[in-house]
């Protein structure tokens, strides 16, 4: 029942996957009326590839948080399902990557102040210093933190200690120049999103406008996914194109881009803030 | 679970809709497991303006489909659903009417031919012979059935005569270009789909690619719609447009937009046919 | 011949119109080759339906722009040209209108901060203070003119008198929530731009999302056209459409919608600045 | 001047390309006014990569054919022009390569037959015999020409006849299976288009769509390019993309593909068929 009126209800996001068997849909509905849940909204998807299933359920309800925990607790348990039960709306912790290209950064904070992107940001961390006036406008930390060949183990650390001090949830890569460790990658793994500013995996690695515009290709792209240790490789999210045409000259291609890329990562963050992408493998399972 | 190495398994799609209230999902997975079900993949929606609920459940069993309507019918009975299980697959009874261009039936035959639309289609009906060869050459019967302002009433029970003979379930208007009567409508609701060749509810009416022209709009489009008396204004199945610049005639306009039509009338068949089309008043819940 | 290398050449922007008639290409030509031009790029348009021709041509020469102008004149005034002879880049001066949404003001100040948007921006008005800070930011003078009906003629008065002091050459309503007098719309015909938030001509008048939501629609748009005292009727520069479904209730289809509406109007400017976009009487011929 | 009410004046496509240089413009259009030309639609580019110059004029005129070449060669000849003269609407002939599917040959049958697609075809040329029927139906002789790692050389060569036979101006392979020798690639160099089932660059070589779903990407497409020896990397002329989900399967994808192939290839066809498209090495210059 969606009821606008009822203020008291508190309405959470509750995500799951286990190995896919029979049964799970009715435990999990089970528990939440057992809690006083009403269903919103929900999707599931059982996955032939992996044989896991996933689920994302909106629920409202005017009892207490334990409670639901309380009653969900031992179907997950009893079924090994990954879960979690995170209160609709709640701002996700977030800390911001760039270099000196602004355009990502822009998009991100205007929606994030704007309300439009369920993201808080505590630390915007660069390592040039060409962005700290935009941060500075929108009143969030700016940490400059350069990173040179010897500098690079410790420029890592720094990051890891911003992460841990201010209980970041989300590191989003908004066109941050460096590649990180394959280290980095791993203690980042499923809360770390890059943007790649092509239509992945056509043109990995560097300056891939210049590779597209040499291509001939009528569409460019921008590709939003997770960071893993394998470079352009991971997790897909997002991913759009523009069309372009033979007059458009290599540097055009960048600037068109840019726009691309500013929307592919806003709507690949709001997705996963929004608690709707499960990872399925190298895959992204997207309840939208 | 999903497991395509199971054959003695069937699979079905169980949509319905209700009044929304809590525990609706519980009580059908419930039947569903009773029933030796496994959910393959499903959707929910609660409708915030109406208060209705909505689910489409994708299940697999080897239990016979009276023991599936057995357990489900007391669920269905308590909560006043409306609801339909079809296996999956079944290829839905589905009469096209057509006028003179045969761009739509065109697309409708080829795709239900190679097995990517789930349609079979017992009948043709044309005001016209112009698509005569056409519907020969898939060797489907074709039925001209011409329409004056004297026939007009006759002209309908002869389809209606048709749709009742071949049991038809869906009748298609793939560009027919004849007002159905008020009554006709109301025999065919939620059971008939209309291509307009506008993006509605821009350029009701005539001649839409004229108006689209004069205007000096930059995208064109069309819409695929139920029939309802209300012409042009039935709920809305999908819709689709692709960009046109000043140098295009409304003549071309017209020439551009057929292949918009085409694929857009196929996709909103396609989506009824499988069952993904739930009315909420004069709005869909597409479960896609 | 395009020479990237040749830096002394300066490259020129040359639109014009005129009655369609033989020998047009070939007199604007001959007079470009006179003045020791090179078209690096150009298109032309005869319109059929009002029978004016239309031509765009970039050139590079490295006479001076008045032996340009010199070579030109004669002829525009033989076939009676409307023409213009703008200098590549040249930057065109802005006035930008807006109320208490920032989404459309961020977009154009970073993409033209950034380079990207060929304008700059001597003053920003608006009815409200909200967007003040913003404006600050960018270092750009900010004129709150509120607007109340006894204020309305004078607020107009004020409006105008910046256009004059500043030299403005364009003005662009990035959601000004104020209808302009038909007098001022007059006064600023054809240097006007304004962005509606609907894929116009559906939803006119007020409240488009809302409209959008509940016919059911299932692509939403935005257009930015120029202003005329008929509202929501002036020639269409640029439309954009985004998918929605059934479960994006109408406050989230306004959040959609502010992505296309910044990125339709930045579209609609940018082609503006770089003199692409030419009247044929209520359409626009757009070389891009 | 655009004048669709003088019907005794014929249109012409005029398309050249030369090393770039001033005056061509000048040149040509004094040529054209000689003739008694009038220009109806006409784009220029100039590639700064290669250094070469394109143009694409479309004219009306009632002076006899020979008139204006008379008039253009001299032109062309001192420019060192490539160029060609073609009456407007004139219909390409174009030879047909399909294997099984017959999604892509029956959409360009259908385009053909109802006259906006302006070819025509004097022969269907396949590996297989299932699409006999579909050729049939369209009254177009069907050759059967199997292809055995034996009969390849002896294959071509029919082909080659057929093209002799037939006065072929243009092989499309709608989704033939075989790879082409690069003896038969370098003899039908920018006469023959080929429909990849990818957006190329991404996912080149054999079973592309089950390359995309293992790499979960978010976008499917297909790429029309020109034939090369190089495989799957000609100029590219269109190419389109449709969104997919997590859900969809290999399978699914490949069906949903088919719909996209059809329509890019079409649309490359038309192109070329108009006379829109020209080669700037490896990439195109599309006037469209």
């Amino acid at each position: 029942m969606t009821d606008a009126a009822s203020d008291t209800r508190i309405a959470y996001n509750l995500t799951l996957s286990c190995a896919d068997q029979p049964g799970i849909v009715h435990a999990v509905s089970g528990a939440l009326v057992q809690a006083g849940c009403n269903i919103v909204d929900s999707q599931q998807y059982g996955s032939p590839a992996s044989g896991r299933f996933f689920m994302r359920v909106a629920v409202a309800s005017d009892r207490p948080r334990t409670e639901l925990e309380g009653r969900l607790a031992p179907v997950a348990e009893s079924y090994g399902m990954e879960w979690s039960l995170d209160p609709e709306g709640a701002r996700m912790r977030t800390l911001v990557m760039a270099s000196k290209s602004g355009h990502c950064l822009n998009d991100l904070l205007f929606r994030q102040r704007s309300g439009t992107l369920p993201i808080e940001i505590p630390a915007i961390v660069s390592n040039h210093t060409e962005l700290a006036g935009l941060a500075e406008f929108y009143g969030i930390p700016f940490h400059h933190i350069p990173v040179t060949p010897e500098t690079k183990a410790r420029a890592e650390q720094d990051l890891l200690d911003l992460v841990a001090e201010h209980d970041v949830e989300l590191v989003v890569l908004a066109r941050y120049m460096q590649v990180l460790s394959n280290d980095l990658c791993r203690k980042l793994e499923g809360k770390a999103i890059n943007i790649h500013h092509s239509f992945l995996p056509s043109f990995k690695g560097a300056r891939p406008y210049h590779q597209a515009h040499d291509r001939g290709v009528k569409l460019i792209g921008a590709t939003a996914h997770y960071v893993t240790a394998d470079l352009d490789e991971g997790p897909i999210i997002e991913q759009e194109v523009i069309r372009v045409d033979h007059s458009r000259s290599a540097r055009q291609l960048v600037t068109m881009g840019e726009a691309v890329e500013a929307r592919t990562l806003a709507q690949a963050v709001q997705w996963h803030a929004e608690h709707r992408v499960l990872l399925d493998g190298h895959r992204t399972v997207i309840f939208n």
